[in-house]
């Protein structure tokens, strides 16, 4: 049977965006996957030459895709908010991206900023709620610009949000050798919203006996990363520390360079989103000096969530032995270069 | 001048808290203070015997003292939140402890977990601030167990509340040798909220000229801890995020056995209360494996709130030697010793 071609819609963005996009979609068609990528061109370049962030037609088009790869968002012209609220976020809440995979990985002859840590011992996953958290944006201000302002951001939690990303944190778990789940939040002094997560997972957890359950407070968290990151193997977390969590994952992991992530839509009701976690860079954007792993790291995780497993482990199979050789001082398209040829090889 | 005793109130709390308090108290008295120390028994167990957390009245009472010099609250016997916000958020709130100072500073003698990085790379000092934000503790739940529920938490941040510490930033970063202030948020998601402390921070930069002033987004930040520590001198941040960050800083300085801070009330309208960055650690509690240090380290942060000056840097020599020796395997007490010896001789 010949199969359909993979319609996927392309957004590179801003800054070093462009660059590791061009890469991903180097290694996707050298995978062998029969793929029809079309481009948008959605970010601050659009932004300031049209006043639009994401058209409702275009957003309507999108829905319409097997799959989103998209590079970064964000330009120092722009003030803070309005691409990231209106384009990265409006993306991941209409298409309902609860779920925000994170892997946080070690990959052997990658140096970590940690001493003495060896490489099996960063190996975990965090699922991140993509859709409520503070991340809804409801809040105000009031009286703004004077000594009596007042400015307030409002999270947002509810049963249906919680447990379904608390389930599939729990599946995720299930399915690894050491099928360990931590949720990370802040019980002590946010009782509200810790209280629904808590007695989320508690409840959650009796239909999985499998599964060792615990908890740790964000703090103490940040603390673990650094200190004792053995300790996780899945992390469930809201989208707020989330947020922090990852990035001191990819720290932690090897650099922002090396860190994928998929806004997943699990029911499959609109497409998924693929990204490097790292933002748009503008400081080394058009230079040529960006790392594109991160973003053909999440080509991989792509290629799985459509199904194609083997591609997907084929990519992720050579960005390990590329990363395993350890060359330095290549360029973006040489280190994109580098692993289309093990994927074709 | 016969100077007057310091009237000190002492809540050692719960856990280890009791351990490490008769530490900081050897020393404190070694140091040559006339100091009057006064005990009161709040924590878990009063909590457990009578139901009371802080009484109206003890508040009252705590209200004459010159100084608060804390352990550590919590246990896991009492539902997460109720000592927490009832005792320890209640004093910070009470007592108008805007600022939550907390020095992220790597002794020589002490290994961080940070590979390669010199010991001068990491000092910093974190402006944390401690009264408002996500911890007013407003919010709610609705339907609460069913599958409808809601549960909310606010951030709440006054234009009173965010240039009181951010001018207290602005002085500390004046004060030091490199004269730079990172304001540490999330403003391109929490973007009312993020606005108020941003242009909060530009108006009050222009009366600090000679303090260069930068921006890090949260996530950024948490990577930037463990592989650029040098980029922060003083951070000024909001409540929430200065806990997840001052346990970042107290892990890639050595850990939390040696993370001190004060609850500075700086117009002095209310004592200021000292307390080790650590928690009350159960597990351990009662065996006198717990670090003190961290408790005599805010010892010296005490004194010198008190403008005891000499006392509180004779404290921290005597610290900073202690540590020098590299020596391991002692129990709380003796660590608590070597340095008391230090601080008499
Ligand atoms: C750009 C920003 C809105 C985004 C987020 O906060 O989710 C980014 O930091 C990320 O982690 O994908
Ligand atoms: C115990 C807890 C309420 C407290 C806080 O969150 O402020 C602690 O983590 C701290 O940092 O002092």
């Amino acid at each position: 049977m010949e199969s359909r071609n993979i319609r996927l819609a392309v957004i590179p963005g801003d800054g070093i965006g462009t660059e590791v996009v061009a890469e991903g979609l180097k290694v996707l068609e050298a995978v062998g996957t029969k793929i029809e990528p079309t481009h948008y061109d959605l970010g601050a370049a659009r932004y300031h030459r049209t006043g639009e962030t994401l058209p409702d037609a275009v957003l309507d088009e999108l829905r319409g895709y097997d799959a989103i790869l998209l590079g970064a968002i964000g330009d120092p012209s722009v003030p803070p908010g309005i691409l990231e609220r209106d384009l990265l976020l409006r993306l991941r809440f209409a298409f309902d991206h609860y779920v925000n995979l994170r892997p946080v990985k070690l990959f052997p002859g990658v140096t970590t900023p940690l001493a003495d840590t060896p490489t099996e011992n960063i190996d975990m996953i965090v699922v991140r709620e993509g859709t409520e958290g503070l991340y809804a944006g409801t809040g105000g201000v009031m009286r703004r610009g004077t000594p009596h302002e007042i400015a307030t951001q409002e999270s947002l939690n509810t049963a249906h949000g919680v447990e379904r990303v608390v389930r599939y944190a729990f599946e995720k778990a299930k399915a690894r050798p050491r099928r360990k789940l931590t949720l990370v939040h802040k019980t002590n002094v946010l009782t509200f919203a810790g209280d629904l997560w808590q007695r989320t997972v508690n409840r959650v957890a009796e239909e999985y006996p499998e599964v060792a359950t615990d908890y740790c407070h964000i703090d103490a968290a940040s603390m673990f990363f650094v200190t004792q990151p053995e300790r996780f193997d899945v992390v469930v977390t809201d989208n707020l520390f989330g947020d922090i969590i990852t990035d001191l994952g990819a720290a932690i992991a090897g650099g922002i360079g090396l860190a994928a992530s998929g806004n997943i839509n699990p029911e499959r009701s609109a497409p998924s989103m693929f990204e490097p976690v790292h933002g748009s860079a503008p400081d080394i954007a058009g230079q040529g000096k960006a790392d594109p792993t991160a973003t053909i790291l999440s080509v991989s995780m792509l290629l799985d969530h459509l199904g194609l497993h083997d591609e997907a482990a084929k990519v992720e199979q050579a960005v390990a032995a590329d990363i395993a050789e350890g060359r330095t001082g290549r360029s973006t398209s040489e280190i994109g270069d580098d692993i289309t040829a093990r994927v074709s090889g």
